[in-house]
């Protein structure tokens, strides 16, 4: 996949951080939103796994590094605005969350308040330890 | 749909703002992404048609308001960060972007630069005139 025209998306808004969208490519369900900038982006596009720049480690944050549970890029699209992206990818594990669910949107606002209605495919004592975690 | 509880969202990160993904409800096409603040978000849970609170304008954004292409709200998810929010949408009017795509998301990455795959349901002039828009 070869390096967009620079313009798109615009690193030059939202003080070069842009959100991201990551879509899993077969079922569509909505699995997690980080954040990227120029160069996590650029990453993704030449390596073609997902590589965010996480806010709370402050440095660019391959998805999966320590999990193992990668994203392998299939589409990335761009919204009317160019400060918004959206990766279609296959989720390598089967969750994106690491708390274990398939999607990190797993709770459910019902007239009764929260509701989890997200599947749990791991348990993530198993997968990071009980010190640290995948998460953004 | 009652008043979730208020610590989620969480409101307290992001400056306030919070990114806020549209889903379609039927299809699971990502239609776009905006912010909301603790009060849009109430409006939009309170009245079951999205809300969000347009960064440009420095107000809140009933999707729609000058189209008529509201969003009505079917579901409301939150990811386990608590700071990302997912609505799942019956998008009026067939499209949520103001360029009369379907989806916001409409321009792909592809070996010879950005391809334009979405579907254009309306045209902007005719809905918005000249002058203005439903954009963020």
């Amino acid at each position: 996949m070869a390096q967009p025209a620079s313009s798109v998306p615009d690193f030059s808004r939202g003080d070069g951080l842009l959100p991201a969208i990551a879509q899993d490519a077969t079922t569509s369900e909505v699995l997690m939103l980080a954040f990227m900038n120029a160069e996590s982006f650029a990453q993704t596009v030449a390596t073609g796994e997902a590589v965010y720049f996480s806010r709370s480690r402050g440095r660019l944050w391959h998805k999966g590094e320590e999990s193992g549970h990668i994203q392998k890029v299939q589409d990335i699209l761009v919204d009317c605005d160019a400060d918004t992206i959206l990766l279609k990818v296959e989720q390598v594990g089967g969750a994106a969350c690491h708390e274990g669910y398939r999607s990190c949107f797993f709770r459910q606002s019902t007239s009764d308040g929260w509701r989890t209605v997200g599947e749990k495919v791991f348990d993530p004592d198993d997968v990071y330890g009980q010190e640290s975690s995948d998460d953004e």
